[in-house]
Protein backbone atom coordinates (compact mmCIF):
# COMPACT_ATOMS: atom_id res chain seq x y z
CA UNK A 1 0.00 0.00 0.00
CA UNK A 2 1.56 3.17 -0.74
CA UNK A 3 3.04 5.47 2.23
CA UNK A 4 0.08 7.90 1.49
CA UNK A 5 -2.59 5.74 1.30
CA UNK A 6 -1.28 4.13 4.62
CA UNK A 7 -1.27 7.62 6.55
CA UNK A 8 -4.53 8.17 5.37
CA UNK A 9 -5.85 5.04 6.86
CA UNK A 10 -3.72 5.87 10.00
CA UNK A 11 -5.92 8.94 10.53
CA UNK A 12 -8.89 6.57 10.34
CA UNK A 13 -9.38 7.90 6.73
CA UNK A 14 -10.11 5.09 3.91
CA UNK A 15 -9.76 5.43 0.55
CA UNK A 16 -13.28 4.38 -1.15
CA UNK A 17 -13.79 2.79 -4.44
CA UNK A 18 -13.94 5.22 -6.89
CA UNK A 19 -17.12 5.89 -7.99
CA UNK A 20 -18.33 5.66 -11.69
CA UNK A 21 -19.93 8.38 -13.58
CA UNK A 22 -23.55 7.59 -14.77
CA UNK A 23 -23.37 9.58 -18.37
CA UNK A 24 -21.17 9.61 -21.41
CA UNK A 25 -18.32 11.60 -19.13
CA UNK A 26 -15.13 9.59 -17.09
CA UNK A 27 -13.84 10.42 -13.79
CA UNK A 28 -10.23 11.39 -15.19
CA UNK A 29 -8.54 12.13 -17.92
CA UNK A 30 -5.00 12.13 -18.05
CA UNK A 31 -2.86 14.35 -20.57
CA UNK A 32 0.87 14.62 -20.29
CA UNK A 33 1.61 14.71 -16.58
CA UNK A 34 -1.46 16.33 -15.35
CA UNK A 35 -4.63 14.76 -14.54
CA UNK A 36 -7.95 16.03 -14.55
CA UNK A 37 -10.86 15.07 -12.31
CA UNK A 38 -14.14 15.33 -12.74
CA UNK A 39 -15.82 17.60 -10.37
CA UNK A 40 -16.59 15.65 -7.31
CA UNK A 41 -19.85 15.40 -4.99
CA UNK A 42 -19.95 13.94 -1.46
CA UNK A 43 -20.96 11.07 -2.09
CA UNK A 44 -20.75 8.37 0.74
CA UNK A 45 -21.66 4.96 -0.24
CA UNK A 46 -23.47 6.67 -3.05
CA UNK A 47 -25.66 8.82 -0.93
CA UNK A 48 -25.58 12.10 0.02
CA UNK A 49 -25.78 13.10 3.73
CA UNK A 50 -27.02 16.28 3.43
CA UNK A 51 -28.75 18.28 0.84
CA UNK A 52 -29.56 22.43 0.87
CA UNK A 53 -27.45 25.24 0.83
CA UNK A 54 -24.90 26.77 3.36
CA UNK A 55 -26.26 29.70 5.44
CA UNK A 56 -30.09 28.31 5.09
CA UNK A 57 -30.82 24.81 6.30
CA UNK A 58 -26.96 23.79 6.51
CA UNK A 59 -23.80 25.39 8.58
CA UNK A 60 -20.61 25.99 7.82
CA UNK A 61 -19.52 22.80 9.48
CA UNK A 62 -21.95 20.98 7.61
CA UNK A 63 -20.18 22.87 4.38
CA UNK A 64 -16.09 21.91 5.91
CA UNK A 65 -17.38 18.38 6.47
CA UNK A 66 -18.85 17.78 2.93
CA UNK A 67 -15.69 19.60 1.49
CA UNK A 68 -13.24 17.20 3.14
CA UNK A 69 -15.69 14.16 1.36
CA UNK A 70 -15.31 15.88 -1.90
CA UNK A 71 -11.42 15.80 -1.20
CA UNK A 72 -11.49 11.90 -0.10
CA UNK A 73 -13.31 11.05 -3.73
CA UNK A 74 -11.21 12.93 -5.59
CA UNK A 75 -8.47 11.38 -3.68
CA UNK A 76 -10.32 8.26 -4.55
CA UNK A 77 -10.18 8.80 -8.25
CA UNK A 78 -6.86 10.03 -8.17
CA UNK A 79 -5.66 6.29 -6.92
CA UNK A 80 -7.37 4.83 -9.80
CA UNK A 81 -5.53 7.14 -11.99
CA UNK A 82 -2.27 6.04 -10.32
CA UNK A 83 -2.87 2.54 -10.77
CA UNK A 84 -3.40 2.25 -7.08
CA UNK A 85 0.12 4.19 -6.25
CA UNK A 86 -0.67 7.30 -4.28
CA UNK A 87 2.92 7.68 -3.95
CA UNK A 88 3.07 8.52 -7.54
CA UNK A 89 1.34 12.20 -6.84
CA UNK A 90 3.74 15.10 -7.53
CA UNK A 91 1.37 17.86 -6.58
CA UNK A 92 -1.65 18.80 -5.89
CA UNK A 93 -2.07 21.59 -8.64
CA UNK A 94 -5.74 23.19 -8.18
CA UNK A 95 -9.13 22.50 -6.72
CA UNK A 96 -12.30 24.32 -8.72
CA UNK A 97 -14.93 24.61 -5.43
CA UNK A 98 -18.55 25.35 -6.13
CA UNK A 99 -20.35 26.03 -2.55
CA UNK A 100 -23.97 25.78 -2.70
CA UNK A 101 -25.01 29.32 -0.90
CA UNK A 102 -27.99 31.49 0.26
CA UNK A 103 -27.42 34.48 -1.49
CA UNK A 104 -26.26 36.49 1.77
CA UNK A 105 -23.84 33.66 2.64
CA UNK A 106 -19.99 35.33 1.71
CA UNK A 107 -17.99 32.52 4.03
CA UNK A 108 -16.56 29.74 0.77
CA UNK A 109 -13.26 30.08 1.83
CA UNK A 110 -13.87 28.68 5.56
CA UNK A 111 -16.26 25.90 3.99
CA UNK A 112 -13.35 24.66 1.53
CA UNK A 113 -11.19 24.43 3.59
CA UNK A 114 -12.10 20.88 4.32
CA UNK A 115 -10.90 20.20 1.05
CA UNK A 116 -7.82 21.91 1.05
CA UNK A 117 -6.67 20.93 4.74
CA UNK A 118 -7.20 17.15 3.71
CA UNK A 119 -5.22 17.50 0.90
CA UNK A 120 -2.45 18.53 2.91
CA UNK A 121 -2.58 15.79 5.77
CA UNK A 122 -2.62 13.74 2.95
CA UNK A 123 -0.06 14.61 0.66
CA UNK A 124 1.72 17.23 3.15
CA UNK A 125 4.02 19.97 1.16
CA UNK A 126 3.08 18.59 -2.28
CA UNK A 127 -0.77 18.80 -1.16
CA UNK A 128 -0.82 22.51 -0.90
CA UNK A 129 -2.82 23.93 -4.18
CA UNK A 130 -4.00 26.83 -6.24
CA UNK A 131 -7.68 26.78 -5.97
CA UNK A 132 -10.62 29.15 -6.56
CA UNK A 133 -13.70 29.07 -3.89
CA UNK A 134 -17.01 30.56 -5.12
CA UNK A 135 -20.75 30.14 -4.08
CA UNK A 136 -23.49 28.77 -6.22
CA UNK A 137 -27.49 29.07 -5.87
CA UNK A 138 -27.75 25.26 -7.02
CA UNK A 139 -25.74 22.29 -7.49
CA UNK A 140 -26.25 18.50 -8.93
CA UNK A 141 -29.02 16.19 -6.34
CA UNK A 142 -28.88 19.05 -3.65
CA UNK A 143 -25.52 18.59 -2.82
CA UNK A 144 -23.74 21.35 -0.68
CA UNK A 145 -20.53 21.50 -2.28
CA UNK A 146 -18.88 19.91 -5.51
CA UNK A 147 -15.39 20.19 -6.45
CA UNK A 148 -12.81 19.16 -9.46
CA UNK A 149 -9.00 19.20 -9.39
CA UNK A 150 -5.97 19.12 -11.58
CA UNK A 151 -3.14 16.52 -10.19
CA UNK A 152 0.60 16.25 -11.45
CA UNK A 153 1.54 12.35 -11.43
CA UNK A 154 4.63 10.67 -11.78
CA UNK B 1 -12.16 16.91 -44.54
CA UNK B 2 -11.50 15.50 -41.70
CA UNK B 3 -13.17 12.43 -40.59
CA UNK B 4 -14.56 13.70 -37.38
CA UNK B 5 -16.89 16.19 -39.86
CA UNK B 6 -17.36 14.26 -42.05
CA UNK B 7 -18.96 12.15 -39.44
CA UNK B 8 -20.68 14.84 -38.21
CA UNK B 9 -22.22 15.59 -41.34
CA UNK B 10 -23.77 12.46 -41.95
CA UNK B 11 -25.47 12.82 -38.58
CA UNK B 12 -26.81 15.81 -39.66
CA UNK B 13 -24.37 17.96 -37.64
CA UNK B 14 -22.81 21.01 -39.56
CA UNK B 15 -19.73 22.92 -38.08
CA UNK B 16 -20.66 26.73 -38.29
CA UNK B 17 -17.59 29.36 -39.12
CA UNK B 18 -16.66 29.87 -35.56
CA UNK B 19 -17.50 33.48 -33.76
CA UNK B 20 -15.00 35.90 -32.83
CA UNK B 21 -15.28 37.28 -29.28
CA UNK B 22 -16.41 40.95 -28.93
CA UNK B 23 -13.69 41.91 -26.34
CA UNK B 24 -10.00 41.51 -25.29
CA UNK B 25 -9.91 38.26 -25.33
CA UNK B 26 -9.59 35.68 -27.94
CA UNK B 27 -12.29 32.08 -28.71
CA UNK B 28 -8.50 29.92 -27.69
CA UNK B 29 -5.14 29.80 -26.52
CA UNK B 30 -2.84 26.81 -27.80
CA UNK B 31 -0.45 25.72 -24.92
CA UNK B 32 2.07 22.83 -25.77
CA UNK B 33 -0.52 20.55 -26.86
CA UNK B 34 -3.38 21.67 -24.85
CA UNK B 35 -6.24 23.91 -26.32
CA UNK B 36 -8.03 26.03 -23.86
CA UNK B 37 -11.20 27.04 -25.25
CA UNK B 38 -13.09 30.18 -24.10
CA UNK B 39 -16.72 29.31 -22.56
CA UNK B 40 -19.19 29.18 -25.49
CA UNK B 41 -22.68 30.43 -25.33
CA UNK B 42 -25.40 28.56 -27.58
CA UNK B 43 -25.51 31.10 -30.04
CA UNK B 44 -26.61 29.85 -33.33
CA UNK B 45 -26.13 32.44 -36.47
CA UNK B 46 -25.23 34.54 -33.42
CA UNK B 47 -28.43 34.38 -31.95
CA UNK B 48 -29.36 32.65 -28.45
CA UNK B 49 -33.03 30.63 -29.20
CA UNK B 50 -33.93 30.90 -25.84
CA UNK B 51 -32.92 32.43 -22.44
CA UNK B 52 -34.23 32.38 -18.68
CA UNK B 53 -33.07 29.83 -16.40
CA UNK B 54 -33.86 26.19 -16.12
CA UNK B 55 -36.51 25.20 -13.54
CA UNK B 56 -38.31 28.15 -13.83
CA UNK B 57 -39.35 29.10 -17.71
CA UNK B 58 -37.13 26.76 -19.05
CA UNK B 59 -36.91 22.89 -19.21
CA UNK B 60 -34.58 20.03 -18.58
CA UNK B 61 -34.86 19.27 -22.33
CA UNK B 62 -34.48 22.93 -23.50
CA UNK B 63 -30.93 23.06 -21.52
CA UNK B 64 -29.77 19.78 -22.93
CA UNK B 65 -30.30 21.36 -26.41
CA UNK B 66 -28.88 23.97 -25.69
CA UNK B 67 -25.74 22.38 -24.14
CA UNK B 68 -25.37 20.61 -27.18
CA UNK B 69 -25.36 24.05 -29.25
CA UNK B 70 -22.42 24.77 -26.82
CA UNK B 71 -20.35 21.85 -28.42
CA UNK B 72 -21.29 22.42 -31.38
CA UNK B 73 -19.49 25.78 -30.71
CA UNK B 74 -16.55 24.45 -29.17
CA UNK B 75 -15.88 22.05 -31.90
CA UNK B 76 -16.14 24.94 -34.01
CA UNK B 77 -13.43 26.93 -31.84
CA UNK B 78 -11.33 23.40 -32.22
CA UNK B 79 -11.37 23.34 -35.69
CA UNK B 80 -9.79 26.39 -35.96
CA UNK B 81 -7.31 25.86 -33.61
CA UNK B 82 -6.18 22.48 -35.34
CA UNK B 83 -6.07 24.64 -38.50
CA UNK B 84 -9.59 22.81 -39.92
CA UNK B 85 -8.61 19.27 -39.44
CA UNK B 86 -10.17 17.87 -36.35
CA UNK B 87 -8.85 14.78 -36.97
CA UNK B 88 -5.74 16.32 -34.94
CA UNK B 89 -7.75 15.79 -31.92
CA UNK B 90 -6.44 13.34 -29.09
CA UNK B 91 -8.56 13.73 -26.67
CA UNK B 92 -11.39 15.74 -25.28
CA UNK B 93 -9.93 16.76 -21.45
CA UNK B 94 -12.24 18.47 -19.73
CA UNK B 95 -15.52 20.36 -20.14
CA UNK B 96 -16.65 23.42 -17.62
CA UNK B 97 -20.33 23.34 -17.85
CA UNK B 98 -22.32 26.37 -16.08
CA UNK B 99 -26.27 25.77 -16.10
CA UNK B 100 -28.56 28.83 -15.60
CA UNK B 101 -30.42 27.35 -12.76
CA UNK B 102 -33.67 28.25 -10.25
CA UNK B 103 -32.48 27.81 -6.88
CA UNK B 104 -34.54 24.75 -6.44
CA UNK B 105 -32.94 23.43 -9.73
CA UNK B 106 -30.77 20.17 -9.26
CA UNK B 107 -30.58 18.80 -12.47
CA UNK B 108 -27.19 20.10 -14.10
CA UNK B 109 -25.57 16.78 -15.16
CA UNK B 110 -28.65 15.82 -17.20
CA UNK B 111 -28.11 19.31 -18.89
CA UNK B 112 -24.79 19.05 -19.58
CA UNK B 113 -24.93 15.32 -21.10
CA UNK B 114 -26.07 17.19 -23.99
CA UNK B 115 -22.41 18.20 -24.35
CA UNK B 116 -21.10 15.28 -23.37
CA UNK B 117 -23.03 12.74 -25.72
CA UNK B 118 -21.76 15.13 -28.64
CA UNK B 119 -18.18 14.88 -27.87
CA UNK B 120 -18.53 11.45 -27.83
CA UNK B 121 -20.65 10.94 -31.16
CA UNK B 122 -18.11 13.04 -32.45
CA UNK B 123 -14.72 11.68 -31.48
CA UNK B 124 -15.55 8.06 -30.41
CA UNK B 125 -13.47 7.24 -26.96
CA UNK B 126 -11.62 9.91 -27.24
CA UNK B 127 -14.62 12.27 -26.53
CA UNK B 128 -14.76 11.21 -23.26
CA UNK B 129 -13.59 13.85 -21.13
CA UNK B 130 -13.52 15.23 -17.03
CA UNK B 131 -16.11 17.95 -16.70
CA UNK B 132 -17.91 19.51 -13.78
CA UNK B 133 -21.59 20.37 -14.11
CA UNK B 134 -22.88 23.00 -11.88
CA UNK B 135 -25.57 25.62 -11.34
CA UNK B 136 -25.61 29.49 -11.55
CA UNK B 137 -27.84 32.26 -10.88
CA UNK B 138 -27.17 34.41 -14.09
CA UNK B 139 -25.23 33.40 -17.41
CA UNK B 140 -24.72 36.34 -20.11
CA UNK B 141 -27.01 37.43 -21.89
CA UNK B 142 -29.77 35.28 -20.34
CA UNK B 143 -28.74 32.08 -21.87
CA UNK B 144 -29.45 28.61 -20.13
CA UNK B 145 -25.45 27.29 -20.66
CA UNK B 146 -21.81 28.13 -21.20
CA UNK B 147 -18.88 25.52 -21.30
CA UNK B 148 -15.80 25.61 -21.73
CA UNK B 149 -13.06 23.06 -22.33
CA UNK B 150 -9.81 22.05 -22.51
CA UNK B 151 -8.49 19.63 -25.65
CA UNK B 152 -5.72 18.08 -26.08
CA UNK B 153 -4.08 17.91 -29.98
CA UNK B 154 -1.91 16.42 -31.98
CA UNK C 1 12.78 45.92 -13.38
CA UNK C 2 10.90 44.22 -15.95
CA UNK C 3 9.45 45.79 -19.42
CA UNK C 4 6.05 44.65 -18.31
CA UNK C 5 6.20 46.12 -14.85
CA UNK C 6 7.88 49.44 -16.36
CA UNK C 7 5.16 50.06 -18.60
CA UNK C 8 2.41 49.26 -15.96
CA UNK C 9 4.21 52.26 -13.83
CA UNK C 10 4.05 54.15 -16.48
CA UNK C 11 0.40 53.91 -17.13
CA UNK C 12 0.36 54.66 -13.09
CA UNK C 13 -0.50 50.82 -12.14
CA UNK C 14 1.91 49.47 -9.31
CA UNK C 15 1.90 46.04 -8.75
CA UNK C 16 1.39 45.37 -5.04
CA UNK C 17 3.34 43.11 -2.61
CA UNK C 18 0.73 39.94 -3.18
CA UNK C 19 -1.55 39.09 -0.60
CA UNK C 20 -1.37 35.23 0.92
CA UNK C 21 -3.71 33.24 1.64
CA UNK C 22 -5.07 32.17 4.75
CA UNK C 23 -5.69 28.85 4.45
CA UNK C 24 -4.00 25.29 3.46
CA UNK C 25 -3.61 26.53 0.16
CA UNK C 26 -1.05 28.47 -1.80
CA UNK C 27 -1.38 31.57 -3.85
CA UNK C 28 -0.07 29.82 -7.27
CA UNK C 29 1.27 26.07 -8.34
CA UNK C 30 3.85 26.00 -10.98
CA UNK C 31 3.47 22.56 -12.65
CA UNK C 32 6.11 22.38 -15.99
CA UNK C 33 5.64 26.17 -17.67
CA UNK C 34 2.03 26.49 -16.64
CA UNK C 35 1.26 28.83 -14.06
CA UNK C 36 -1.95 27.92 -12.10
CA UNK C 37 -2.75 31.03 -10.11
CA UNK C 38 -6.15 31.08 -7.12
CA UNK C 39 -9.01 33.07 -7.55
CA UNK C 40 -8.01 36.69 -6.35
CA UNK C 41 -10.96 38.99 -5.13
CA UNK C 42 -10.46 42.69 -5.28
CA UNK C 43 -8.51 43.20 -2.17
CA UNK C 44 -6.38 46.65 -2.21
CA UNK C 45 -4.32 46.92 0.72
CA UNK C 46 -6.09 43.69 2.54
CA UNK C 47 -9.68 45.58 1.84
CA UNK C 48 -12.65 45.35 -0.66
CA UNK C 49 -13.38 48.67 -1.68
CA UNK C 50 -17.34 47.75 -2.27
CA UNK C 51 -19.35 44.48 -1.28
CA UNK C 52 -23.03 43.52 -3.04
CA UNK C 53 -24.47 42.46 -5.98
CA UNK C 54 -24.33 43.64 -9.50
CA UNK C 55 -27.43 44.91 -10.97
CA UNK C 56 -28.73 44.90 -7.35
CA UNK C 57 -26.78 47.99 -5.04
CA UNK C 58 -23.54 47.76 -7.63
CA UNK C 59 -23.10 49.03 -10.72
CA UNK C 60 -21.66 47.39 -14.17
CA UNK C 61 -19.47 50.39 -13.73
CA UNK C 62 -18.37 48.93 -10.40
CA UNK C 63 -17.67 45.28 -11.44
CA UNK C 64 -15.22 46.63 -14.34
CA UNK C 65 -13.51 48.63 -11.52
CA UNK C 66 -13.00 45.43 -9.22
CA UNK C 67 -12.36 43.37 -12.36
CA UNK C 68 -9.59 45.28 -13.05
CA UNK C 69 -7.87 45.00 -9.46
CA UNK C 70 -8.37 41.05 -10.05
CA UNK C 71 -6.23 41.32 -12.49
CA UNK C 72 -3.60 43.49 -10.81
CA UNK C 73 -3.83 40.85 -7.92
CA UNK C 74 -3.39 38.00 -10.96
CA UNK C 75 0.18 40.03 -11.74
CA UNK C 76 1.23 40.27 -8.39
CA UNK C 77 0.84 36.76 -7.70
CA UNK C 78 2.43 36.16 -11.04
CA UNK C 79 5.32 38.41 -10.30
CA UNK C 80 6.60 35.91 -7.34
CA UNK C 81 6.17 32.59 -9.99
CA UNK C 82 8.23 34.32 -12.22
CA UNK C 83 11.33 35.44 -9.70
CA UNK C 84 9.94 39.08 -10.13
CA UNK C 85 10.78 39.11 -13.51
CA UNK C 86 7.19 39.70 -15.35
CA UNK C 87 9.26 39.48 -18.37
CA UNK C 88 8.60 35.83 -18.48
CA UNK C 89 5.37 35.70 -19.06
CA UNK C 90 4.88 33.67 -22.56
CA UNK C 91 1.14 34.28 -22.42
CA UNK C 92 -2.18 34.69 -20.87
CA UNK C 93 -3.37 31.32 -21.32
CA UNK C 94 -6.90 31.05 -19.17
CA UNK C 95 -8.86 33.62 -16.94
CA UNK C 96 -12.15 32.23 -15.03
CA UNK C 97 -14.66 34.86 -14.07
CA UNK C 98 -17.39 34.90 -11.33
CA UNK C 99 -19.41 37.99 -11.25
CA UNK C 100 -21.62 38.44 -8.19
CA UNK C 101 -24.87 38.67 -9.96
CA UNK C 102 -28.43 39.73 -9.12
CA UNK C 103 -31.00 36.95 -10.67
CA UNK C 104 -31.18 39.53 -13.60
CA UNK C 105 -28.20 40.49 -14.60
CA UNK C 106 -26.99 38.94 -17.71
CA UNK C 107 -23.41 41.80 -18.44
CA UNK C 108 -21.19 39.40 -17.03
CA UNK C 109 -18.63 40.23 -20.68
CA UNK C 110 -18.82 43.53 -19.80
CA UNK C 111 -17.79 43.67 -16.43
CA UNK C 112 -15.16 40.87 -17.14
CA UNK C 113 -13.61 43.64 -19.79
CA UNK C 114 -11.90 45.59 -16.88
CA UNK C 115 -9.90 42.42 -16.14
CA UNK C 116 -9.29 40.97 -19.62
CA UNK C 117 -8.38 44.42 -21.32
CA UNK C 118 -6.04 44.99 -18.53
CA UNK C 119 -4.05 41.57 -19.86
CA UNK C 120 -3.50 43.30 -22.87
CA UNK C 121 -2.47 46.46 -21.75
CA UNK C 122 0.44 44.54 -19.34
CA UNK C 123 1.09 41.90 -22.16
CA UNK C 124 0.46 43.28 -25.58
CA UNK C 125 -0.64 40.12 -27.91
CA UNK C 126 0.78 37.96 -25.18
CA UNK C 127 -2.01 39.03 -22.97
CA UNK C 128 -4.82 37.97 -25.16
CA UNK C 129 -6.28 34.78 -23.32
CA UNK C 130 -9.16 32.68 -23.49
CA UNK C 131 -11.87 32.80 -20.67
CA UNK C 132 -15.08 32.16 -19.39
CA UNK C 133 -17.29 34.80 -17.56
CA UNK C 134 -20.60 33.70 -15.32
CA UNK C 135 -22.41 34.98 -12.86
CA UNK C 136 -22.87 33.73 -9.34
CA UNK C 137 -25.73 34.40 -6.15
CA UNK C 138 -22.67 35.40 -3.58
CA UNK C 139 -18.59 35.72 -3.65
CA UNK C 140 -16.19 35.32 -0.82
CA UNK C 141 -16.65 38.35 1.90
CA UNK C 142 -19.10 39.66 -0.45
CA UNK C 143 -16.80 40.29 -3.29
CA UNK C 144 -18.38 41.41 -6.89
CA UNK C 145 -15.69 39.68 -8.52
CA UNK C 146 -13.46 36.84 -8.50
CA UNK C 147 -10.91 35.64 -11.02
CA UNK C 148 -8.49 32.84 -11.18
CA UNK C 149 -6.06 32.19 -14.16
CA UNK C 150 -3.45 30.21 -16.14
CA UNK C 151 -0.29 31.48 -17.32
CA UNK C 152 2.86 30.34 -19.26
CA UNK C 153 6.47 31.48 -18.23
CA UNK C 154 9.72 30.74 -19.52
Amino acid sequence: MSKVETKLNNMGIYVPDAPAPAANYVPFVISGNLVFISGQVPFVDGELQITGKIGDNATIDDGHAQARICAINLIAQLKVACDGDLDRVKRVVKLGAFVCSADDFTGQPGVVNGASDLMVEAFGEAGRHARFAVGTNALPLGCLVEIDGVFEIA
